[in-house]
């Protein structure tokens, strides 16, 4: 085995996770990895708080450069490189060098695609004009950053209450800039129910954020320099020096498509729990991937970058001859905006209803702390229950700092099948400075029984 | 059954949850509690937090006071009323009013004894000096921070490196008293394993605290006055004005026991996952009962106000006529040496291997949040697992503001009989200000599969 070759496609979390973990358990094997962008293996997901100011550099979010992983791990990375097409009979791949226009072939046994996924970028009049972002790489944070740094924008437009949304309405604040974020649905993270988003809105228009729901952008109005300065929706026009466009994202599954392999209904690429892909010796992990979700037993897609190095891992242990089955995804998701805390996981009350569940559900305030220590503050919770299995199969949690984490506590009752009975009456940790002599989840699993 | 009565020992966190529990239920029914204190449903767990300063009034510490469950809840609560015997033929017990002297006799159909526990004070010369407290009920909390505020103490010893131990040296130093913590085990912590506990003492030392290890406490020196000056260990005389007891606890059983119901090996009462003792329509709840450790299968009895409440829900839910099984416990605690938190959960390694069992652990250091984020700070997970079931059995975790709640994650791995490979591959929460890309959690147990 060990003159087999690896040809990683996407040089990020899910790419090089995979082929770090084929080098640790095959010291020779070829391992070459293309990625069309600047940068190997970076923290996406820093990008709202390095534009906010309060990570130095840019260089911070790089976990390792290509040529560390040249140096130290003789994986061939190589930046501004694209693949173009897979050839699965001949088992190659047509890549471009993008900074000599040179296109070559080369051969592959195992292939991982590992593309990521791209800001959705609806087709609306003015949508290319200058100062509209989308985050997807971290050369667009590094855009969006400079673009601020160069042009000082008074006014920004972040299109979309989700969570790159809060963050970046969160980090524009920061910045001194006034903010204002549209929605088209009624609510903010539409992965919540709406008795929950609805706490996140007041939080946001304290810090001055202008927050419109049910306003649908329409176009993004330029300067005859092609510049924004505002965008028409169903209902107005709103003044915008900047805007963000975070509206969710698509899996970049296009070269994949091209090649026949199997896309799922969700638009990631179709793949078992190993991660293979319709054809074999070609795996998918990341964000372009899909993953089995616990409850809904649907494929989804989940561009999250804890969830790309769980794919890398278990792909690269696959793609080495191991044997590792990745056990799904809850959904689960944690963000904030300034101190208020929020997160959710497995599937909202709206969710479990369209899913055609019979379920239940309880909603409690608590504090963080026992009531009397001091900086305990304000959480609440809110579990939902399939009534047929007893099962938990969903919670979410808005509140102050310590709140959000408190998640991971329910996505495990998730992941175990528990019901709230387990939940309420599972050896939880109390002490005055941590929690309530009840913890939070364990009073709405509580709520929940009765 | 609504003319059944109802007889409650205790009027603390499981007696009084178990007596608002049958309220609930049985709005008719005679529902009496004898407290031999001055308080009813206080947080003993709060008493350093109110000794440090940092609680206003101890009245804060009192959830509900007697008044509250005569007239909210209609039941008569009794404080300062002792049952010195209880009479399981008769099915009577005999009480003494402390404020009177009268004694008398009350009928039950049904009998909770929830005495809870009282620390231990070794029999050694000078013991009985003032100045020298163990902390159990509110009323000794009260009585330190009286003793501080009338006698302004310059030095204290606090003997015990376990959690009181340790939240006390905090407390005392706090009010700005210089601490000595003696332990006479090698390390403060000892439901920790070695390699951890000594990651504690050096935030005690940086504090100011003097830690002495293997140092066994062997008398107390009064002045003429009966009031501690020093203590008299195995290797010197510390100065002290002012003497902590933070030994442990035993089980209040002295009543069950002597009305020939059943105690267990470890010192509490014997109960089956009902709550119900050896002698029907007997049940015991909170810190004087036993409880089943889930790991070692042995009957064990914590000290801790979150077990109580759970036991007096139990207990109270089946006298009720209800049917719940408490699950057992793992032993989490969770505590703190100012910015140090310090949580456990299962068996430490050396417990496990007590036991005969064979197993494996890691350590890992990771950070409490991406490492590019501000107030990012460190932390450490150990994991141990049983090498023969594969199931994780134990968790240690020591870091800073944000790291001891994680323990909850691992208590519910272990709560549902997970292994490593559930834990490292679960769906936990990710973002920049919550948690590097894997959880440290994860991080542990993926070092565990190596």
């Amino acid at each position: 085995m060990s003159d087999r070759r690896l040809v990683v496609i996407g040089g990020d979390a899910a790419g090089m996770s995979a082929a770090s973990q084929v080098r640790r358990s095959h010291p020779n094997r070829e391992i070459i990895a293309f990625e069309r962008g600047y940068h190997t293996s970076y923290a996406a997901c820093g990008m709202p708080y390095y534009i906010a100011g309060q990570i130095p550099t840019s260089e911070k979010l790089i976990a390792r450069k290509p040529e560390v992983f040249r140096e130290k791990y003789s994986i061939d990375a190589r930046i501004r490189h694209e693949v173009t097409s897979i050839n699965t009979t001949q088992k190659h791949v047509t890549v471009t060098n993008l900074e000599t226009g040179d296109e070559f072939n080369e051969w592959y046994d195992d292939l991982l695609i590992a593309t990521g996924a791209t800001p959705i970028r609806p087709n609306l009049p003015g949508i290319e004009s200058t100062g509209v972002f989308g985050l997807s790489t971290l050369q667009t944070g590094i855009k969006v950053y400079d673009f601020i740094a160069e042009n000082a924008p008074n006014t920004a437009v972040v299109v979309g209450g989700g969570y790159i949304g809060i963050e970046m309405a969160e980090a524009l604040v920061e910045r001194g800039i006034q903010v204002t974020l549209i929605d088209m649905a009624p609510q903010v993270m539409t992965t919540m129910d709406e008795d929950r988003a609805e706490l996140i809105v007041p939080a946001m228009r304290d810090a001055g954020v202008t927050v419109m729901l049910e306003e649908a952008l329409e176009a993004i109005i330029a300067d005859k320099n092609g510049r924004v300065n505002a965008v028409q929706t169903n209902n107005r026009s709103i003044e915008a020096d900047l805007v963000i466009l975070g509206i969710g994202v698509k899996p970049n599954t296009e070269l994949a498509r091209n090649a026949g392999i199997e896309i799922g209904e969700h638009g990631g690429i179709s793949v078992n729990s190993k991660l293979e892909t319709s054809v074999r010796n070609i795996w998918a992990a990341g964000d372009c991937a899909s993953s089995l979700h616990r409850i809904t037993g649907e494929q989804v897609s989940i561009a999250l970058g804890t969830i790309a190095n769980k794919h890398g891992v278990v792909a690269g242990t696959n793609i080495s001859g191991g044997n590792l089955a990745f056990p799904g995804v809850l959904g689960t998701a944690i963000t904030k905006f300034n101190e208020l805390e929020i997160a959710r996981t497995g599937v909202s009350e709206r969710e479990a209803e369209k899913l055609g569940m019979q379920v239940r559900s309880a909603r409690i305030e608590s504090r963080t702390k026992s009531g009397y220590y001091p900086g305990s503050g304000p959480i609440t919770v809110k579990l939902v229950a399939d009534v047929v299995s007893g099962r938990l199969i969903g919670g979410q949690i808005i509140g102050s700092p310590g709140s959000g984490k408190r998640i991971d506590t329910i996505a495990m009752a998730i992941m175990a099948e528990m019901s709230a009975f387990d939940l309420a009456y599972a050896d939880l940790s109390y002490a005055p400075p941590f929690s309530p002599v009840w913890d939070p989840v364990q009073t709405a699993a509580r709520q929940l029984l009765k």
